[in-house]
């Protein structure tokens, strides 16, 4: 297949539709993003890349980070993990504590933010202080890429402006399902969500999920095949908060968007992508990103159904 | 009514009770209470007062709290107070964040946590600084005791474990139902849990609201009539979680409890009444406490219905 | 007090109001209502009476029915009525199938539909083939008036369109919580909504719970008098769907409204009222008989707080 | 891979597991199976067989129609289908009400029971009152065999017990999406999850989800290869309930289960596959079917992911 040409057509393909989609509000750094940016990167197992668009644009790669962190905490802690992160869809808006509530402080699955600040927990009491470094360093290694680094402006902007996550770490703590200081926890996961990268580090990072759990080019296993099935499996059944479902219709791949408007998607054994465009849909995923990798299934025939 | 011997009837019939019931465990201070502990006070609208047990032994006043600060918010402040919280039941326990996300961080009514949460803040838009010594003014001249302080202690243990009233906040701060900083509101909160009083001073503190809003002896209004009528309604259909209709039902009384092991009720136009006993019920309310209510109004026919 | 000036002065101010408020639509023969109707009658223990408006006119008393079919289950049958029928507020609109699930089949009390079904699966257990012409024998009785049927009509009309109702006593049949064939108990349970009745023979209809329990004319016990009261309590917290809070806080009495325009109150030890208005406010209480009820309070001051 | 050799390795780890689970409860019929049954069919895009166990013994599809009447309806009605059935995780177990309440009587998805209700009311819209006959013909095509038809007492079983579905059909009706009547939409359902089948004819009759939606053997087309593609994705994200996630996690293929023990799964671009077994696990799919499919990925290999 030509990947330069059918990036070249979704290019095209996406322009009609910048008018639509909301850049989010609820955290002002992210609402000052350029509208217009668009970006996507395609790595294949063999090494060959194909981009478009601003690719070396760094943005913030915000819920992306769970899927860092959850490989992470999953290598060295897998069996309490299961105990306290759930692996179902959830049904429900992506920070909804009524689930959280009815479910005893269990997170449906780790992709939700419960469930990813519960992972940021485990991390915490493996590394201690040294969590953020260490999950900076997984990061660095994943995307053979040493220049990766979070921003402090929209850390410090979550920080003063999550107060549903705040919530969520205060109610998960009343049923004892946070074992380190909260204030502590939710500072590593505001900075974990505040990384920055662009679509090429991001597209690169994911290449040992298509790659049963291996880095394709050291040989070096980041995580088993058999957990680099499931976090796919994850990432197709809750990747993207309430629209996973539709995202598996349209799409048929493992992925996981952020807020901060880049997504990740998986072709098991074939290659990783990575599109970024800030303006969310109803569901807050990127509108864009979402529509340029149903375009991307569509031309290639490359969803795994 | 020989109120006297009626309180020796029920002192005598509560006895087999005491082995029933628990101490709440959520806050350490408060399992530290003695499990034996009993007072009634009756205090009438003529000054007329019967009380039986430690009527002289100070509790935490909990969520009684809730009566005093609403009271003092709906003087100020009822206009804006209708908007931020309702006045209908829960039927949710009393620290459920399942209705206030249903519900877009309103507030089911005064008397759960939330409500009295956003009822505080109120406060302290007026009072700023001085919220909590206002409160307490308040407290002392409806008791008309100087001598009423909170307990540091208890504070102090609140603080360390409301982890559940620390979700509610942020919760509704993500909705803009909480105007004022999270921590100085949340403290005030806590601290206005944790003034210590006995049944004695809480009777006489009900007693405007026996009295159609008015102190009955310095004849000085606290409250209009008609939010007089209204708080006593409010504590008739929510004073008491998600046992308000039980209490309602074999009562018959307006009444509120708190977790301190502390029941007031009001009977309209004749007196306040004042049970204390620290073992909860399922629905943590004083056990022994309600028993204690249902008895006197079967025996005296002072039931509303 | 001269009721007959209160309730011309009553009849004056709510005139304002016919332009608000809605007939219901989903039931048929319910929208042809006259919207500009309107009736008030007073009833005291002595005897007098007091009526303005078209007080002879019959409308469908649809769930006012609840308080008659409860009080004679409750004086039959109450052990078994408490097991499967709670008396908390159910903080949900009247037909909500969710708490419903959430609490196994168990409704929250007998004035939401779930609750009067089970009432009047109770009443067929015992009454069996009897069991329509028993309830219609006494109301008969209560309002000591035997010119009292069922519309057929209205009865085909909320057959035909009560989804709703069919959903939840299926529901509840399915948790065991109806003994008696689901066609029989619903057929039933439409015919005693559509009973005729106009607001005479209600306001007389409602005497004995505002005397205890007992007919103030001919003396004999409808019910003892301490379930009289937990009837009136239940009235209070539960009688008026999701508004009922609204209802005790701006009204104070306790009160059953119906879908088909009126509601019934009960001044305790003084006499019982019944309006009718047939447009419904959002919460499907009659929106000009809340207003008169509202209005007589503030003018008599018979609230019970 | 030698397939047989896996079929046997299977059947006999499987052996420690027919102790757990359980039969169902609810539907009388279903609880007369025999506990030892087991069968597992694989059938290639080649028409290479493969099977173990009784493999000729057929059992009540259930839930696995659900399949076939979505696609016959997607084939025809897909517009409309959109508008009135989802295509998200439900969250929930299978027959809940509260998300259909919530969701205004628009299903999560059209494997759970409510959205096979609303597809199968969509058919009969289509083919009124030969509708049953019109999706047994369906699956006799896709299963190229004749020799298919409805368990007459597993139906009669299930109108009689089936309080939940009529629960839900019910409610639906009162949102408007159902058309059709109540009873005759009901009966057809009820008659599909009574179709008897064998593991043989299952994995045949999934074999053009294997095959971009055509027949591999006629080469006919079934359905689009866009739409074969959503199935597939709607079986991972939803086939099996509340343990979809679970299932799309251990497992790794779109399958759809039965409560009467049976599972079907696809492995796109090879084969289709079918496993039976009665006792089902704590999710209502079956235990040891569950487990079969786990075995057969792990050791294939053959996961999508």
């Amino acid at each position: 297949m030509d990947f330069n040409t059918i990036l070249k057509e979704i290019q095209d393909e996406i322009q009609k539709y910048f008018t639509k989609g909301k850049l989010p509000n609820y955290i002002p750094m992210l609402a000052q993003a350029d509208e217009n940016d668009f970006a996507m990167s395609l790595v294949t197992l063999d090494g060959e890349e194909y981009h478009t668009g601003c690719s070396n644009k760094k943005f913030s790669i915000q819920s992306i980070s769970k899927v860092f962190t959850f490989t992470l905490a999953l290598e060295h802690y897998s069996k309490e993990l299961y105990k306290r992160v759930g692996h179902e869809p959830s049904g429900n808006p992506f920070n909804s504590l009524v689930q959280l509530e009815y479910e005893s402080g269990i997170p449906r699955n780790p992709f939700i933010n419960a469930g990813a600040i519960v992972t940021t927990d485990c991390l915490s009491s493996i590394y201690e202080n040294n969590v953020f470094s260490k999950i900076l360093d997984f990061i660095k290694k994943v995307s053979n890429d040493q220049d990766i680094t979070f921003d402090e402006d929209i850390f410090i902007s979550e920080l003063g402006h999550g107060f549903k996550n705040f919530a969520l770490i205060n109610m998960m703590k009343s049923y004892h399902n946070i074992k380190n200081p909260i204030d502590d926890v939710i500072q590593t996961y505001f900075k974990q969500c505040s990384i920055m990268m662009n679509t090429k580090q991001l597209a690169h990072a994911m290449l040992f999920l298509a790659n049963h759990g291996k880095d394709p080019f050291s040989k070096e296993p980041i995580i088993s095949e058999s957990k680099a099935k499931r976090i796919n499996s994850l990432m197709l059944t809750c990747g993207h908060y309430d629209a996973s479902g539709d995202f598996a219709y349209k799409v048929g791949l493992p992925g996981k968007s952020g807020v901060g408007g880049g997504i990740v998607a998986v072709v098991p054994k074939k290659m990783a992508i990575c599109v970024y465009s800030p303006k969310l849909n109803f569901h807050g995923n990127s509108l864009i990103g979402t529509k340029a990798l149903e375009l991307f299934t569509t031309k290639t025939g490359l969803s795994i159904f």
